[in-house]
């Protein structure tokens, strides 16, 4: 059953100690995509202005990405400028934000997208994100992302939002931001009652912990020796894991766990290159090798 | 085959969100034998003034601890009182540190002791740390433990003494201080290159990464939801790891992971409670029934 993720497509220009990079394809979604097209085949909606490079699209297209709902407005591309310092990965210092296209966006689907069964809302203002829920027609399985801008200046939102979802991913500073915990087993009990059945809390080098009223479970990150750009680690993790859920067909322990593990792994690749440099290439048989290792390393 | 560990034996004024208590005991020594003590003979090496209370030292007898080597100089008590602010407990702010006797000692061993074949040294002077090794009769294994202030005033003494341990433990921010390394990986492995062949990380509430030239494992911690008081969790740690390893026939992969998961368990026990609060009263079948629930929540 196909997944359709909303985001933000963008030309990301990223300083970090490995080097200067300018106008990268980047954003939430694309970053998705990148991860997510590796189980399933994935609908993509988003704007992008008339300077988005062709390039960046037909290599969207080629990795299979359908861009139906990938509109082109006046204006330009939403660019982010960003610097990771030495030895704080986990820290993005925003130098330039361009909201550009994305002032002015309404989400569309086409309407053949519209019964698409699994949807992922990744990281946007939370009133696209529900505008956008309600165009599809009664997806089966939704889940979300958002960032601490949006819990900052749209918290009743974000609250509204995250009522009508399935799986909440957030990170450790978000989860705590959104419900006022400084404990993450707290922070993950107060978003269950939230709504959402499912949380996943990433604590980027840390790891990720998994939170539902059955089970809960923490796994390590995959050991990374030389972080060259997490940019996107967050969104591409996400990808594993919608992907992977949206291609079982039962949400148990089991697949939970294993849809974790693909994340990890993913999000591991994400990490080692610039904007998508190491994750475009992958292929499943590369994810798998990788995969042994992880679990190797974290097997009790 | 018995264990010895050299560490401070303090009164510690601790302050968290949960309250203020004055004078417990405390120390690195004295938290390490609350925990080791469940695995093996535990003998203990400090100095303790003439203002020690004797109902401390008749609990640690209790305890099973052998205290020949405990000493007693005129002077008071090593007196550590610190702070714990509400959300960040990895940060222990230090408000007064009484070295009292600590200043003047000078490590003994009985003539009894010098053959014990498992040595730690706990977090203390490194100068004092190499001194009481030297009194030992070739140690078959021997930890060691350190902290920020030693790396920052004694590194060369940290350096000297890491070359001549089995086993260094460290928590991230002084594996890092210490190899001036960033990342945890590059830092655990430079460690290794100092001296010790296993490498014990310690990232507090984000687990532990273990590092050797054959293999490498990462835990995440027991989810804990109230954490009262952290003060001595490494310590425990500490004990928890070397208590069970000196028990154990053969030093393996096996042997190691369990001694980690051990260790994992106790220091989830000692943050629930000021002080030895909730370590003292253990007894083994306690540890093992918190163990197969971390088993649970971290197996993949």
């Amino acid at each position: 059953m196909s997944l359709i993720v909303l985001g933000t497509v963008a030309l990301d220009s990223i300083k970090t100690p490995s080097g200067v990079k300018p106008e990268l394809l980047g954003g939430s979604a694309s970053h998705f995509c990148m991860s997510a097209r590796l189980f399933n085949k994935i609908h993509l909606a988003s704007v992008v202005g008339q300077d988005f490079p062709n390039k960046h699209r037909q290599f969207l297209k080629k990795k299979g990405i359908d861009l139906t709902s990938l509109i082109e407005q006046e204006g330009k591309t939403f660019h982010w400028k960003g610097e990771y310092k030495k030895g704080d990965f986990n820290n993005a210092i925003t130098l330039k934000t361009e909201l550009g296209v994305l002032m002015n966006y309404t989400p569309q689907v086409a309407a053949s997208q519209r019964k698409i069964p699994n949807v992922f809302l990744a990281n946007f203002d939370p009133d696209i994100q529900e505008y956008f829920l309600k165009l599809m027609d009664k997806p089966k399985f939704v889940g979300m992302d958002t960032m601490n801008l949006w819990i900052d200046i749209k918290k009743k939102s974000v609250k509204r939002l995250i009522k009508k979802v399935d799986l909440f991913v957030a990170n450790d500073g978000e989860a705590c931001a959104l419900t006022g915990e400084s404990n993450l087993i707290k922070a993950a009990k107060h978003l269950r009652s939230l709504g959402p059945k499912l949380i996943v809390v990433k604590k980027g080098e840390n790891g990720v912990l998994f939170y539902s009223d059955k089970f809960m479970f923490s796994f390590p990150a995959y050991p990374v020796e030389q972080v060259i750009d997490p940019t996107g680690a967050g969104d591409t993790f996400a990808g594993g894991l919608m992907g992977y859920l949206s291609k079982s067909p039962k949400i148990t322990e089991a697949t939970l766990k294993k849809a974790v593990i693909y994340a990890t792994t993913l999000a591991s690749f994400n990490v080692e290159g610039f904007a998508m440099a190491k994750t475009a290439p992958l292929t499943l048989a590369m994810v798998h090798q990788r995969m042994k290792k992880l679990v190797k390393f974290i097997s009790v």
